[in-house]
């Protein structure tokens, strides 16, 4: 029999900031989760299967409320893994779906999340294969948790990786941030914005295959700045390829909307989550090739360079400001938006 | 926006017998998440993928206690993937690891918990090779799920399908049944038999090695009798090759403390969840070498002939009893064992 955890006077204890994909997280992954599995590296968001041009990723849903503006657990769990896989350069071949569900939800509900995967999924040309329901008590669940897998397949010239970023690289910005929080927040909280702020949830993966069409091995590294928003992505990357980054702070787009929910909630929009935008360092000979390739997409329509890959300290994330300072863009510590995917 | 479900007077909803793995679970598959997501057909363990070798299944761990006698949710989810991707005929490649966190959860016990799915994926020899961690509130969870998904190659020669039972074959148990549920049970029940029963959990992929090693295309069926146990396992082969099966009751081997558990609880053991064992329907000429090299395992040690695929009504599964008569056996209706996995 496995031994049970013993209890002790200061039992550690997980927090939902543990859940905020920030600092607090990152210390969770790597101290128990990344140790106990022995798969230390670079933090990435799929992972290449040895010998083979195989991506495989994996992610769990749990936001709250489950329909929001643009989207609902069901879309949100097809494109988030979707995405993961594209940022890996890969093509998604295919798709797995697992429910946890709590009694007592509306059968019509489970119907309503399932139609949704199933057509993010066709939309975004990738087949749920398989799946799996589990039903737990009532007050055992908040209603339904979604986790799916994708497996892609590494596009032929595709070869980003989270520790791959170059000094001198161009930092990309597929579009505006702050949408996919705000519009969490607003509906769970009845803000008032809701007629103005939509989610971006939405399929990257065409985008990518459009960039690596253009760029080849020049696009060195993809990420969606999801949970932490960009100032995470852009801390974990500038970790990972041991490098420091500048953005410029008015080259990054905040929809005014964004901007307004963020100032009436105390939020830093580059802590925000996003599921519809990506930030890429591309070798400065590709960079006008790939944002071109960008802009000739509707998801990309908004692309444009937010800064550049620095030789500075390892890890150094820095915006500069219209009046010339420069400030430290810090991960997020520990809770800001729990359950936002 | 997606629209909300409206509320309407009779709201159907998810009950917890729709998790247990019998008709009621059955009925929601196909009804709801099947139909929406436009996969009709057999039911089976794991999804080839079409037109590759790769074969990719799902699984949500939901079990209650997590530490179990012969176990814990960690090893359980490894080894209950890997072997639905064993029940394909295919050699497990890659495993994914997702959780799902209750705050408050100690962080040792999420140690133990991965480091218990780690050590059940190297004993296993499949590296786990990426994972998720999503925190949700106090009491939006019961402190931990778990959900795996498992990539593998199809063997050379294994084509097995819950389909492909044909009239004449020979039913092969590799091993006592009754063994997991009744521990759960016992363990959350504290029924006093948790010294002697332990779970059955444990990795088939090697077993089934040796099977298709044996019989190759002979092994037509293979199923791990998990969820609503022998009993609804044999009625979804029944019903997917559309042929009848008849077990011999008194061949079924049952563990006296398991059949004593059973009793105080007033389960059928054909209706415990398992973890451990596979039920196999393979041609006549083939079954003796099959069944030797059943045998020559440890996993395998106890495996016998229990039964025969006959030319009877598609779907039909009886039991042959001591006394001569027979007894339909019947897929578990609702609610018997929630949370065994």
């Amino acid at each position: 029999m496995t031994t049970c955890p013993l209890p002790h006077e200061e039992t550690e204890r997980v927090l939902l900031g543990h859940g905020s994909g920030g600092r607090l997280m990152a210390e969770l992954i790597d101290d128990v989760i990344a140790r106990e599995l022995g798969t230390h590296g670079p933090l990435e968001d799929a992972a290449l299967l040895d010998g083979t041009d195989l991506v495989v990723s994996t992610d769990g849903f749990v936001v709250t409320p489950r329909f929001f503006p643009g989207g609902d657990i069901g879309s949100l769990a097809v494109h988030g893994t979707v995405n993961d896989l594209a940022m890996r350069g890969a093509r998604p071949i295919a798709l797995t779906l697992a429910f946890v569900v709590e009694e007592g939800l509306p059968i019509e509900e489970l119907r309503q999340v399932t139609r949704s995967a199933a057509k993010a999924a066709q939309d975004a040309g990738v087949p749920i294969v398989t799946g799996d329901t589990k039903v737990v008590g009532r007050g055992a669940a908040d209603g339904l948790y979604v986790t799916t897998t994708g497996i892609g397949v590494r596009l032929p010239r595709a070869r980003p990786s989270a520790a791959a970023g170059v000094v001198g690289d161009v930092v990309l910005l597929s579009g505006p941030i702050g949408a996919h929080g705000t519009a969490i927040l607003s509906a769970r909280e009845d803000l008032g914005f809701e007629a103005e702020i939509v989610s971006d949830s939405r399929p990257l993966h065409r985008l990518v295959a459009a960039m690596v069409e253009a760029g080849g091995r020049d696009v060195h590294v993809l990420r969606d700045p999801t949970r932490g928003g960009l100032a995470s992505a852009l801390n974990e990357l500038a970790e990972a390829s041991r490098v420091a980054v500048e953005v410029v702070e008015d080259d990054v787009p905040v929809p005014p909307a964004v901007a307004a929910a963020c100032e009436l909630l105390g939020l830093d929009p580059f802590h925000v989550a996003n599921e519809g935008c990506l930030v890429a360092f591309v070798a400065p000979d590709s960079a006008p090739a790939v944002l071109a390739a960008m802009r000739a997409r509707p998801e990309g329509a908004q692309a444009r360079v937010v800064g550049r890959v620095l030789d500075g300290p390892a890890g150094r994330v820095t915006a500069r400001t219209t009046i010339g300072s420069t400030r430290i863009v810090d991960m997020l510590i520990g809770e800001q938006l729990p359950r936002i995917c």
